[in-house]
């Protein structure tokens, strides 16, 4: 009798952000399959009697995607029931569209809980609405991943500035300087309020903020380090407006500290 | 002794998908603030001594956002610990930024509980990834209440089609000839997939599929109605090749049917 896989997304990172079909799954679940993009407390909170770490193989590189892929299969043919645990969404750049399909045509039962991208939920903690009726009539998620330079990006950040609205670049602290310069290029106004959300919604969440012009200065004074998500546009400085009554772990009460451009105090 | 307010997002309607902070908060709050856009299941979960409906007032008529900001600001000085419910999450066209605003301007502590939007977690729980490594590296979401025939739309359809990316219309039940009119006029390939969910992830979920040509009749045909999102680009695709063996809700095993084009058998 074959297994069904759960594709979980266990969002940004704070356990208690899990949904509850999340939590009672992870619970029931015979084997969880995750990598290191879901909080530590989340994983922490796993028996690890059903744990099984497919972020790492023994020599220190990645699990390739097919193998992961194959090896939910194998789980559920055995009859497990497998929670497949993923940072954030599954399909917000997670990469569960490809095991979804690897699975369905495998013949193994899916079923799809989605989870708070980190895209979201890490800048709504800290005070940041992805949308607002003043600013922003819409949002676009992309990757840092990429480089802006290679004539063969995928992604165009001409379109993206032309939109109008709020950007979020998801693992983009690396490439931070690459991408602010390609917005500028397509003619977005240097003053623009860019934010940097790191471990958004994690006790050491910190938050660093400045402009398309000065936010890379920002990063390096604050020393923002992966994982972490870019906020660009006009909504990002709302969070400024805010913050003296923000509570939660967005407030910069617990750990780091969350005030732009602020001490580490 | 002022009390806090919880914009608090609910996800897109399954119960099982508040977060484990949203249910927590809704049990000990001493009133929660809702309108019509949270899942019924979950409203009516809520005891009935402390909800309030916003969504309403006696006339028919919306509640002016000024008039429940105000409700916030008046709860909590009361001393009321108050959960502002909203659909999905609060910031993603749920017009939590004004609320927050509104309260930091008016010393209320306030703390924000992000929740899974429709635009993600209703796509996926229909086997719809909004990203997909092949076919999408980035996904924008707008909501279809602007009229795209205005000349001071806010929402610049050129330069989402232009993005190359998924675009998920929140809301656009009733726009859906005008902006995919504007998405081919803009160039997009007109064989572009398209699908529609319809209260995805309530049991009643269904789902119709089409191009960015023929949507507008696969909506008429299966009469889909608000509350839906529009999902547009290759990623639509996906729900076909694997349906068979999805689970859950987005399944089309309990209620409606989910099939794309299919009939509510």
């Amino acid at each position: 009798m074959t297994g069904t896989v759960y594709l979980v997304g266990s969002g940004p990172g704070d356990p208690e952000l899990l949904t509850v079909r999340a939590a009672r799954l992870i619970d029931e679940a015979d084997v969880v399959l995750h990598d290191k993009l879901p909080g530590p407390e989340i994983i922490e909170d796993i028996p690890e009697g059903k744990r099984e770490d497919v972020g790492k193989r023994a020599g220190g590189e990645r699990t390739p995607q097919s193998e992961i892929n194959q090896r939910l299969v194998d789980l559920a043919e055995e009859g497990n029931d497998v929670v497949r645990l993923k940072g954030g969404d599954p399909f917000v750049f997670g990469r569960g569209g490809e095991e979804m399909e690897y699975l369905a045509d495998h013949g193994v039962p899916v079923e799809v809980v989605p989870g708070i991208t980190s895209a979201v939920g890490a800048a709504g903690v800290g005070g940041i609405p992805v949308t607002h009726r003043d600013y922003a009539s819409s949002v676009s998620f992309v990757t840092g991943h990429e480089d802006p330079t290679k004539a063969e990006s995928a992604v165009d950040w001409q379109a993206l500035a032309d939109t109008g609205g709020t950007i979020v670049v998801l693992m983009g602290v690396g490439k931070l300087p690459d991408y602010t310069r390609a917005l500028r290029e397509a003619g977005m106004d240097p003053e623009t309020p860019v934010a940097l959300v790191e471990r958004g919604t994690w006790p050491e969440m910190r938050v660093a903020t400045g402009t398309l012009d000065t936010v890379v200065d920002a990063r390096d004074e604050r020393g923002i380090e992966p994982p972490a998500i870019t906020v660009i546009g006009d909504v990002a400085a709302v969070r400024d407006r805010v913050v003296e009554f923000l509570r939660g772990r967005g407030s910069g009460r617990n750990g780091g500290d969350g005030r732009s451009g602020g001490d580490d105090a």
